[in-house]
């Protein structure tokens, strides 16, 4: 196994990445390069550096990936408005190709010949990682511990700690709770424990992004999002950057109990899972995108990034962000969103999402049309009669030749 | 205008349809059947009978559709999770074609050769009434009075009842109302007035079938759906009828301040138009329903599901029901529903509905296998592996190629 | 009918187009001004400017718009691989809207008020011609006179000329044929006449742009053809222009038997309809493209244009070139196109098209990997373990459950 | 490896098929059963009994599963006009879960706990046989020698078969081509060899089914097929059982230089590969489906099975045929195929397959309203007025507000 000479191990300084580090360097006798990436997750990143070094790491990576992953990834992602099977905002997946795309950089930049992360066989992650990575590097070398190694329990974990000497205190004190976590800007996840039983209401403390709707505020919050080219821009007036944008969303909607998600998805790699989730502005800038859409976007425009987004969706959750078909998919929703500016005014209260207004400057609600009032010649109503025989001209035939849709 | 002797009129006992029941006998000389339906909108429909005995009608018809209304279209809609634009539960949609049905069986009983309703030239419903009944009877001669009369302002029409002697008080009690009102079992509808600003936001006593989130009960209300091929059968482990089973929904959510959606749609007339909508039992019965499918369907089927799943919508919206393509469609969805069985508890607080818990006899969720723990060889970790490298073989090839996903 | 004060119309030179000059002038009391553009319709368009004028026509345009026709239109159709109904090339439809931006760019430049143009009300061209124009000008007034008049027979049509003083022999040689014909660069179409009964076989005469395989020669033709960016560009070896390589791809393809179509299609208007046509040239395009692509795009890229294509298609067969939805679906094939470069090579035969061979600098095909022989490691075949076993998990999981496929 | 006692193996009796009877026996210590299936290959099947008992084979099972080969899997595929990448027809595709399906009621008839087969692990057979095998019995395990062994050249084999003492001129005769082949009655297939080079054009000599359109008949021959449902039941008025039909027309087709094909495919495994084909009888089945379709489906049906359809070809060229979304999409199909009756009258000339007739008592083709003579008022073109001006309506509305689709 000494063909690896040098990789780079995307690190949280938690204790199953430090447990990696040694793993590595002793399993292929390599140097180990630890890249740790502040996405949001609400962590301190800078401790990460200590442990590495206690560990003996050289080359130590620590960057704030923020405004990248926001403006790069979430942002995009969200022009198409991405659910996955009706419910998922598709948080923990949207950034993992920004942190294989790290790796391979670093890769590039140490002369690394390989790369590590500390998700296991079972679960999305590693498929999101390794593919990110392959299409970036294709010769790159992976190694996925948990594939490889038999410190498949606490315990065979624990005695590989004391026997190399790893501090246990390196846990992450997150790590506290009895659900596997994950967080960034976009949404904090948790699996595992009792959630594994699809009937078992998950307890109230385990939340932490949000308060319940119960505990929230008896009085409303109203704020106004400002859309440019389908991106939101400011937040009740004022001109945010991206990763500003979601923190602020995130503190706002979670106040107000908005966010939490339970459900049951299919994962790529073939089984059921129960995963819960709190992606409070993500979950807001859903909602606006739409308004803003309703009112600026061609009806078939937005029919057809409607049949397309289960795909989109798709492809992100299974980890092909770095492929040429979601660059593909990603051409046709940005070429829909030139005129998708304007603003909406949103409701927040108790765990709701109220959208009460859209305007726009490139609006397409025609008053003058739509009304129910005298539209002064502005939609000829005797048009309708034509569209209306001519759409239903191929079922009259069908139905003259016997055919029944009954 | 001779050419019609017999006409049958969705009859809504209204100002409107009634001074439509004189409009026809007077521009068509022709006798004219009315027929009025229950499908659920709230109000009683046998008083339409003396109203309509009063302009001169001998052939009445009243019937009650709820249970048909809700067991043939309501429930095969839910099955597909039809939502159009990403918002819209399509209630008024889908009452179109059950009443377009019953006018044709009704001309078909009466000898009738002509259909009336009472839709303007300017929305939907017109096109969903007259695309149902040339698909059902090819050769029925279609009146729409909006498009033909010039009685388009409420002076020239209350001129036209003074003319024509019809009491004024046949005008609907929620007529009353400011706004366009459509209602059925599974939805009530807002439209016009004020509304016609898209920035503009409804005054709380507009709405009618649920209280506001704020008013709502402090405590949540838990319940248990059943469902069996898809369809939602129990409640709380009672077996309801459909409508019951809606009627009931309705009253649990509306009271919890479920169901409020404020939207700009696109209709297939070419417009855009604002409409409010309160759906309390559907939102419930949407979310219930992918619950369920979430732990029986299979990854694929829901997926194949999602993606088709627009375009159903839209057919239900533009008035397709009777066609030979939402037949198509309707015959792989329920196809999949064969196994999606089983209970769903949902938590209602405020407007919001929680799913927490699912289960099954026929749950595909494998905890053996999706556990964190270990799975005693359910699944090898290692097979991961090579699921990855042969998915990131093109991606690969490509990279090696000079190709860049950047 | 004051309103119209000037009126461009699409004029062939033709009695029907000829008449219609006079039938606005005196119906409408407006100015007529005529565009006739060549776009390969292989008759000298010159000629129409004398007749124009002896209609009293004093703004005449007469354009070449071959190479605009083929770059602009026919190109970014065939990137697609688009074809309507599993065997139509979309000849007539893509030549509409080119027509209909000529006809507005020259409204505005007279400063003319509406647009006219000799289509029927039964067929798929005024769509075309009306909905391009509507989305370039939206005010703009058309007049479909084929609508509106009740010329609708030879004879009326005859007995105008006679009154009007029109000159017969205007009338197009082509049309002595018994069929209904149109022309451009890609193809030539027939329609009506016997071909109204689709169990009739065409007459060999009828088809005036390619010999039949009969009398094609005994020896195939083979040729190369260079693509860049999903285009051909070069014809053996040799650069040429849009228009002369379709030219010269219609001259060789044609003299070898190629090109021609028997079918019965489904007008956007309602009808089945019986056409004829010939399409030498894009049919050994679309071959070789499918060809150049075979080796180039990627799987996924490739699959995701085969599931956009049907619906590419039928937007350009019903007219919504100049749409949103349209230009969505180009900007994801063109971001597909990048690497299409590379050279097919051709064998024609007595109707058959037949790839022989393909290469290119950025061939994604992979003799190293795809041979049967030793690969020396190139290609791991044990991934393929893993790679099935996860793929058939969630059908496992199922049948664990009882569920049958059969 | 003793964990398997017996094993059923898809047997060709051919020399590769017959080195892994004896492989399994050595490796496995275990009992092997042996299945040949007449499926329209061409050659004996009878043979591979003497061959089997001569290598110790105690259970040997040889079916004739021709008709239901074609009844069941060849006849659904074609009412899906399924074509994969835009040419190829799934010919080996399609056979693949009809063995599967066999390989595993044998396993269980025999009370075998493992299957095998002869597929590489490089090709899309092992995936096909794999699934299929999966999801008709989820416990089975499978031995794929080709992933295992290490035979994997010539020379290794040979030398296997010497020291195994197994006669060498079990070497199927076919196998002296230097190309791989599979044949079934839908098509044969080769690969490999000089075929690896994509730009090298295949000897006449290597092709077997079909004469080449040069040596075809100088006179056309003209066939009648009869369908009913979607499927072809008569060939010139005579009724002819599914595997009959196609044996038939793969003569006649064959014999007129019809079927041959010649392309890159992207494999599920994630290359690109090289393949020919000859596919005589379903190259006419093909056209003469889309035919007879072309007159008897709704326009819409018609619409949504072409943008199915490629999903559909996917999931049988990836071997998902025995799945839950493939039964949606067939179920989709087959309610489209009921009035799908009639005849087809084809003209079949070196290589050609010309469609010069439809009829049917269920044609939708409307003479009366398809004629451009006058149709007594079936159709009212002023009606296409209001059909073109509301579907122009959105276009208008951007338009105005100044946006451009140029």
């Amino acid at each position: 196994m000494s063909d690896v000479n040098k990789v780079v191990l995307a690190y949280s300084g938690g204790l199953d990445t430090s447990v990696i580090v040694r793993w590595l360097q002793e399993t292929y006798q390599c140097e180990v390069v630890t890249f740790t990436a502040d996405i949001g997750q609400g962590e301190e990143v800078e401790p990460a550096r200590a442990k590495a070094e206690a560990l003996g790491v050289k080359e130590i990576y620590i960057d704030d990936l923020r405004e990248e992953f926001v403006r790069d990834f979430v942002y995009p992602m969200f022009r198409a408005n991405a659910i996955y099977e009706g419910e998922y905002l598709l948080g923990t997946s949207i950034a993992r190709p920004l942190i294989a795309k790290r790796l391979i950089e670093i890769a590039n930049e140490t002369g690394a010949d390989a790369i590590s992360h500390g998700a296991t066989g079972k679960g999305n992650d590693q498929v999101r990682f390794e593919l990110g990575a392959y299409s970036l590097k294709p010769g790159i070398k992976v190694i996925a511990p948990w594939r490889e190694w038999d410190l498949t329990s606490r315990e065979t974990l624990m005695a590989y700690c004391e026997k190399h000497n790893i501090p246990v205190d390196f846990s992450n004190k997150k790590k506290k709770s009895p659900y596997s976590m994950d967080a960034n800007l976009l949404h904090i996840s948790y699996e595992g424990g009792n959630l594994e039983d699809p009937y078992w209401e998950p307890e109230e403390d385990m939340w932490r992004w949000s308060v319940s709707p119960e505990a929230a505020p008896d009085q409303p919050t109203y704020i106004e999002l400002g859309y440019r080219n389908g991106d939101p821009v400011t937040l009740n007036g004022e001109e945010l950057s991206p990763a500003t944008m979601l923190a602020t969303l995130n503190k706002i909607a979670g106040a107000n109990g908005i966010g939490r998600l339970d459900l049951v998805e299919n994962r790529y790699v073939g089984m059921k899972s129960r995963g819960c989730y709190e992606t409070p502005g993500g979950t807001v800038m859903m909602r606006a995108h739409r308004a803003i859409e309703s009112i600026t976007l061609d009806r078939e425009a937005a029919h057809l990034k409607d049949e397309l987004m289960p795909r989109y969706a798709k492809l992100v959750y299974n980890g092909y962000w770095f492929s040429p078909e979601r660059r593909m998919l990603q051409a046709a929703i940005d070429e829909s969103q030139a005129f998708v500016n304007g603003t909406v005014r949103l409701k927040l209260y108790k765990g709701n999402v109220v959208v009460v207004g859209r305007k726009s400057d490139n609006s397409l609600f025609d008053e003058a049309i739509a009304t129910f009032e005298d539209d002064a010649g502005a939609y000829n109503q005797k048009d309708a009669e034509g569209f209306i025989k001519l759409n239903a001209l191929r079922l009259r035939i069908a139905a003259n030749k016997g055919r029944s849709q009954l």
